[in-house]
């Protein structure tokens, strides 16, 4: 028996979640030495990612929308990076195996065998820090490499405007266009994420949405319009995309994360939807675990992706919070748009 | 040398255009003796059609949109059925080749050989009325069949909802989905047409939008959700249908005739576009006239449905404005909402 120190959702929360009040850490104990369940096995969890949907389940029931809420006093559960201590009969798993998978963010994890099957061996034959796994070559980096592709359809010389433009999903996409030869413009939601945008990932333009008109903006640096628009936040710079769009443009509809602590029937209003006609716009929503999306670009993107980190022609961008302790500020600091780069809680990282 | 009365743009609408004010009849001289420009022809146009796209042209330079405006003072120009009085040389034309194309809603018209482009001959097996040419067989019965099979993608059993349904477009996407086994759903704006719509046009079930809260009515008629949502309108209607859309549903954006009188800041501003991200919904804008569109179903689409029509399984539904004199007030009313059916002005018809 050990003490697993857990993020825990004890109190929904209205608005930003508040650390330390809506999500906490406890104490909990963990029978490390127990015979795992068949299928199943018992994990130290090394990293856990912290993502914008999860904001989502983080409401009661009548609030739910896209996915289940978490339930309350229970832990949340997201994607970890794994190794294994103790696997069960038929698990297929031996100890020290690393895996990635949805699992709860703790320092350990009992994973019965309906939560085993999400969870995969880490191919790494570059080896590459095993965050990643969590990042550009986990969920986000597949959810920005199928949709890139899929919905995006980019041909070079276009022009994509990607918001969020240094998140989880954002920074692959704009690495990716830049690959293929399109120009990149990206907001982000502060001067130090922009310097990074330009300086370290490349992207050709970039703005600060909060100190700029999005729509002036836009008509600034792409004064024939933007070909693409890669939708991380919606709301009002949804808006001003849509108005420049070229026509036959393509909206990937990734997230909405500045309405996501809104409630539904106080969003913003966005006005000009009926472009979507005379522009001919095809917008398409889409989740990474769709037919089509992850199956689909899993193995490409899987080889391309750790390829290009190891020749270092794609630059991860990561945020870590170090140490179970801080999970809340650090999960709480991502729905403030706090982080800059992808988000992973290094569980167990000692204070710098 | 005859007297041509035209329909002439003679002053710019505020809101919705006012007949006599707005848009005018003018009696105008037409050489219909001259000698015709090589490749065009002199023309007596029979019919006229009136669509709600044509708000757009009836702006100023400042408020053009989707399509150019018309010229203050000259005629509107829109999709007419006419015959050939005098063919020029090279225009492949005979005396009496009645055609349909692109010109002006007036008694007579001279056809050059760029405007010439847009006709084609009316090809008439089972021997039609001309009107449907402008109709089920026209711009609007082709926008109707090559958005349903390109973009909504209709699969038996599902529900599809269309707005403006017993308007030109709707119409015939209601009568197509019910041939291809879906339900048919549809909204209009009157009482009258509410019945037409269900005794006539062969819909499931419908509703009259002024009196009832469209969404609650879409959960009520559809408590499951709908696979398709055919929007002619935008507006309040298209926010309803997105919240009552399923997983992986389809909005074929067709029109936002609600919003084509209210300027671009002050349309009706649509709160629930993040929904487009979790129910990973499609959507997509197009005109006829696009690649894929029109040119892809053209052949098939008049082979079916002229036959369709002529064996009653496809039943039209025509607003007729009878004569030149009553053109401002039949296009005034098309904007109004008034007419039941797809509007076309009857060029020479006397009053009744």
């Amino acid at each position: 028996m050990v003490t697993s120190k857990t993020l825990i959702f004890a109190h929904v929360p209205q608005g930003i979640p508040v650390a330390g009040k809506d999500v906490t850490v406890e104490a909990r104990p963990v029978d490390t030495d127990a015979t795992p369940p068949t299928g199943g096995f018992v994990a130290r969890v090394l990293y856990a990612s912290f993502d914008p949907y999860l904001r989502h389940r983080l409401v009661d029931a009548a609030g739910a929308r896209d996915f289940p809420p978490f339930e309350l006093g229970a832990s949340i559960v997201n994607g970890v990076v794994v190794e294994v201590l103790r696997s069960g009969e038929d698990s297929g798993l031996s100890k020290d195996d690393v895996l990635v998978g949805m699992g709860p963010i703790a320092h350990y994890a009992i994973i019965g065998p309906q939560d085993a099957v999400t969870f995969q061996k880490v191919q790494n034959p570059f080896n590459l820090d095993l965050k990643l796994f969590l990042g550009p070559l986990g969920m986000p980096g597949l959810t920005a490499y199928s949709a890139f592709y899929e919905i995006a359809r980019p041909k070079k010389g276009e022009k994509i405007f990607i918001s969020a433009a240094s998140g989880a999903v954002g920074q692959i996409v704009g690495q990716l266009a830049k690959r293929e030869g399109l120009t990149a413009i990206g907001s982000v939601g502060s001067d130090a994420k922009l310097t990074i945008l330009k300086e370290k990932l490349g992207f050709d333009e970039g703005f600060n949405y909060k100190k700029v008109d999005v729509l002036k903006e836009l008509k600034r640096l792409a004064p024939n319009g933007i070909d693409i628009y890669y939708d991380n936040v919606g709301g009002k710079q949804l808006e001003a995309a849509i108005t420049a769009l070229k026509d036959f443009g393509r909206i990937v509809a990734c997230g909405y994360a500045s309405q996501y602590s809104v409630p539904h029937d106080k969003q913003y209003g966005v006005r000009n939807t009926g472009l979507v006609v005379g522009k001919r716009i095809t917008w398409r929503g889409f989740t990474v675990f769709d037919d089509g999306f992850g199956n689909k670009y899993a193995a490409e993107h899987q080889q391309n992706v750790q390829k290009w980190i190891h020749d270092g022609s794609i630059r991860p961008l990561m945020s870590v919070t170090r140490g179970m302790d801080r999970a809340p500020e650090g999960l709480v600091g991502l729905f403030r748009g706090e982080n800059i780069g992808k988000a992973v809680l290094d569980v167990w990282a000692k204070d710098a």
